[in-house]
């Protein structure tokens, strides 16, 4: 199905193309986009994955297809609820709420997919149907945003008036970037270093846009960065650990994920990872833990990801090998509680 | 040693103490109370654990006590100059800063436990010294607060200005509760709750002050629990999973844990678990799934546990060993997506 207007009008026209079967005494049928692995391709020219051309056939004259024909159907007037009533839904609730429709999921992985399925079929994703994981990250930095959910619509907010950060929660998601004293974007991996960086002032000092990560960050991060990135036109920045699992923080963050490989607008491909490389532990002099078997196994499996073939990448993953160490963010203490501030990042953020 | 006016005064307290006794010829020696299990009661008059009579001494002229005497020292030190610039750490940056200063931990596990026992010697916990981990709870509602953090001091912020919510992070932890239009506290276990009881106005509905706990919450957001509660004179409730560990989180909000019987304020021994109860469970005919093995042995545990030695709890405890079932808040989605506000809610917080 084609990108449309709106989320809403997807999903009324897969209602129309369910209904107008029925009316003509057939029995609907739903072409998705298959998101089996292998379906998923590198583009290079876009620098992410993207589906290739292979469909799913959902027929529901096949009493096979019949069961999750009806759980997406449900997942789709879910949707459409929460969208006319200006709700939003975690994974977790529209798993609960499918039992008072007597549609049943085997388990949350199910309706997961389901909902993915959907991303696919309408081509919008989840987040804009109100539909969100439990996880937040957090934001901090001189932008003002608009509102635009349900009693707040119009509302503006400065995201440097609490002091501790903002949740990138449904509201923050959809709320519309406006304008910015800031030149840059730098999202960290750790929650110290978000802290640290807002009350040592070192936001204003690097004129930065402030992202809490904490690790693999939410889809919702994702699309924040990237908003962020197009509508003030902001360079991005990605500060994680020294290990292979903060490089691939990074990596999905410009590159994107398999698993979201039926989706755009969720990639920054010139977000720019600044560290910590295995020549950070090595020139700043880190304390340093040795790598252990699961971060060498990650390191040979990045080594063959289609999303590490090009010089930066595999010299990193070569020299996280030889070095056999890895460093944490907060390792900087080690030289003074403002030497990250003071050395490393001004380092980094000029090179 | 005593409670002293300020954090600040309790360190220089310390340092003097340390530097007299050099000054006199004589190697420095401190008493802190024992932390050890066996010196952890139950106050019934408190309803909270606390330390008994039993002292530690560390004695600098002891060979084997010299290490953990300068640990403790330099954690003291490091607290000062937080306090003296008004800097935050995170628990992990404090264990990476000690190497600047020669100091080594054998791990995060022995610098948090140097903190402790810090927090024993000058009686005031590790936040008021700018000492937090990496969680963070959020909050909402109708109640405005006064910043005291350096950069924000007296700025007043409303709680409900992020539709999202707002993390209770170092500085909303030490800001002031200054005047609510709220009735009541209601904190909740899963972020998808504290999601749908903001953007259905159930807080309005409720003059419900929220507080979104994520699982047994850190101790922030315990602290800034009991500060609303006594600033503002606000009943708190609290709404969790229906199983041992949701009903566990509450009991810690109430009692306290016995990591924490060195500290007071951390407590609301008048706060009220409203459930999901065993009993709501069968009520509202909840979507269950059985209790594994673990939440059976969490069971027995709790049924000994010096808290839980009176009658609600024990019939609660014994009502789940006889349903052998467990539910999640997000269950009452089954009976439609806003059963949860429009009935049992109601019907617990009029009880």
């Amino acid at each position: 199905m084609s990108k449309l207007s709106s989320p809403i009008d997807a999903l009324r026209d897969l209602g129309l193309l369910v209904t107008n079967s029925i009316k003509s005494g057939e029995f609907p049928v739903l072409r998705i986009p298959d998101r089996g692995t292998a379906n998923i391709v590198f583009d290079n020219e876009q620098n992410q994955f993207v589906l290739g051309e292979k469909v799913t056939v959902r027929d529901s004259s096949n009493l096979r297809h019949v069961r999750s024909f009806a759980q997406l159907l449900w997942v789709a007037s879910y949707a459409k609820r929460l969208l006319e009533s200006g709700r939003t839904s975690s994974l977790r609730d529209l798993y609960y709420s499918a039992e008072a429709f007597g549609i049943t999921f085997k388990d949350q992985a199910e309706s997961d997919r389901t909902v993915a399925d959907l991303e696919c079929v309408i081509g919008f994703p989840r987040e804009d149907l109100g539909i969100f994981p439990e996880e937040r990250s957090s934001i901090y930095g001189a932008v003002r945003m608009r509102y635009t959910v349900p009693g707040y619509e119009g509302r503006m907010i400065d995201l440097t008036l609490s002091p501790d950060g903002f949740p990138i929660g449904p509201a923050l998601v959809t709320a519309e970037p406006v304008s910015t004293d800031a030149e840059l974007i730098l999202a960290v991996e750790s929650g110290g270093m978000f802290s640290r960086l807002i009350e040592t002032g070192a936001w204003r000092r690097f004129r930065a846009i402030l992202v809490h990560l904490g690790g693999q960050p939410p889809r919702a991060t994702r699309r924040i960065l990237r908003r962020l990135h197009d509508t003030l036109g902001l360079p991005v920045y990605i500060f994680t650990d020294g290990d292979p699992w903060g490089m691939h923080i990074a990596r999905v963050i410009i590159s994107g994920s398999a698993n979201s490989a039926h989706l755009q607008g969720l990639t920054v491909p010139d977000a720019k990872w600044i560290g910590v490389t295995p020549d950070d532990i090595r020139q700043y002099s880190l304390p340093t833990e040795p790598l252990n078997d699961a971060d060498l196994r990650r390191l040979d499996e990045l080594a063959h990801d289609v999303r590490y073939q090009n010089d930066e990448c595999q010299y990193h993953v070569r020299e996280f090998k030889t070095l056999r160490r890895k460093a944490e963010q907060q390792a900087f203490s080690r030289h003074g509680i403002d030497f990250v501030v003071e050395r490393y990042l001004p380092d980094k953020l000029t090179a």
